[in-house]
């Protein structure tokens, strides 16, 4: 039985960049799978095997298959040797917190981000036209959502949720959600974001902590921006402009 | 320090029910202190101490305070000695596919029950229109959530989720989601849960495994469901009436 951890993922969804860069931050040795969902490779038979809901990510680990990032997350933390606590406290009452923010996640900031993103940019490449009163529903559930970040989960003395003073896997998970917004109209996302200050700090203290496999893992959505925003000089394969741009978009 | 755990919790909420059950169920000694959501109690300066999020439910447990009912249950686990292993087994295979079910529940069960029941039922005493359209689309997450329960998490051997054979904390939590559906009007109600056969029968697996505590915090709801179904009887408290309706009513 092979034993090494496979990943089946799509860098375009949040969660699986989550699960990406864990493995990488971690040394966890594994292969990565690729499932690209604007194919509809998800719903191959194949990947059913591995994952009968056909979302990503999934992980198989010898013989045992596993599905949802948050689980996935908690499960490598304690099937691998050596993590640093700091990502997922043995304190009950820290991981309780950690929990806590992983479970609110899911129908506040995932639901928001997800349904803004799809609903005013990403739709038509995932075969779901755009729509602009969903866009304003989910808005209004992104924009609390950041404002409770902002007030209840960053409110601490240290640079990460909860006032920890290194990153958990709630950080991590987190913030690759709202990194996906790097691929709205840069107006958008400047009028959602820009009035959380610790939000906006946040995301790049997380960033600085977990790269170079951050951007690494990241890189996808920046490549993405440009193609929405410079559709010909993209076809055009213009390598020079390509370069300047990702400079500067990857500094979110 | 009174270390006597505090449950803030209001019994129309499906979580707030789950967490309450489960501590009876266990033996756990607790004062429950009852969050009206339909009077907006949960958005009191008292409540917001308590969880400043103001949803229900939450626990104060000495100093430290705790909201989302699935890092409730985790953490009531690790805190209190002597709950037996099945809730949620040490092994870490069955616990991380029972966290995967737990975070499977928010989008999928928890959106659809939930949206189902406000847009149909329920909104108008939570201040809400009822939203025909709206509803119609969570009948489709529901749906597809049911079908996602009874082909893939009850396809096993046992008569739980996972093929158990007793109940893990996401059997109570997802029964206590679906048991909501008792309020609808009994067509909608059957139209959508009588096409799943396993469904229809580990719910009632689960409540038998948890009774009477169950019925006893699930009681609300079947009072509320004949005050939506007979309100002039209720209004002149037809004492007889509603004992025979409530046991008819309490066998679901």
């Amino acid at each position: 039985m092979e034993k090494k951890l496979k990943v089946y993922a799509d860098r375009m969804s949040q969660p699986s960049r989550a699960v990406l860069t864990f493995c990488r931050l971690n040394g966890i040795e594994f292969e990565e799978i690729k499932i690209d969902t604007s194919k509809r490779h998800q719903l191959s038979p194949q990947y059913t095997d591995v994952n009968p809901l056909r979302k990503v990510p999934a992980i198989v680990h010898g013989n045992f298959n596993l599905s949802e990032s948050h689980a996935i997350l908690v499960y490598l933390v304690s099937a691998f040797p050596g993590i640093a606590d700091h990502w997922y406290p043995t304190d009950v009452f820290r991981r309780a917190k950690i929990q806590s923010v992983l479970d609110w996640h899911h129908s506040n900031l995932r639901y928001g981000a997800d349904h803004y993103v799809i609903n005013t940019v990403l739709g038509p490449a995932l075969g779901h036209p755009l729509n602009p009163k969903a866009a304003s529903e989910a808005e209004k559930v992104l924009s609390s959502s950041l404002s409770n970040l902002e007030k209840i989960w960053l409110n601490g003395n240290g640079r990460f949720l909860l006032g920890g003073s290194q990153p958990s896997i709630a950080d991590l998970s987190l913030v690759c959600e709202l990194v996906q917004l790097e691929v709205l109209d840069e107006k958008d996302r400047d009028r959602i974001l820009s009035p959380y200050k610790k939000v906006v700090r946040w995301i790049e203290d997380t960033r600085a902590a977990t790269n170079p496999h951050f951007d690494q893992v990241h890189n996808i959505l920046f490549r993405v921006k440009m193609k929405l925003q410079h559709p010909r000089s993209m076809d055009a394969e213009a390598g020079t402009e390509t370069s300047s741009k990702m400079g500067r978009h990857s500094k979110m």
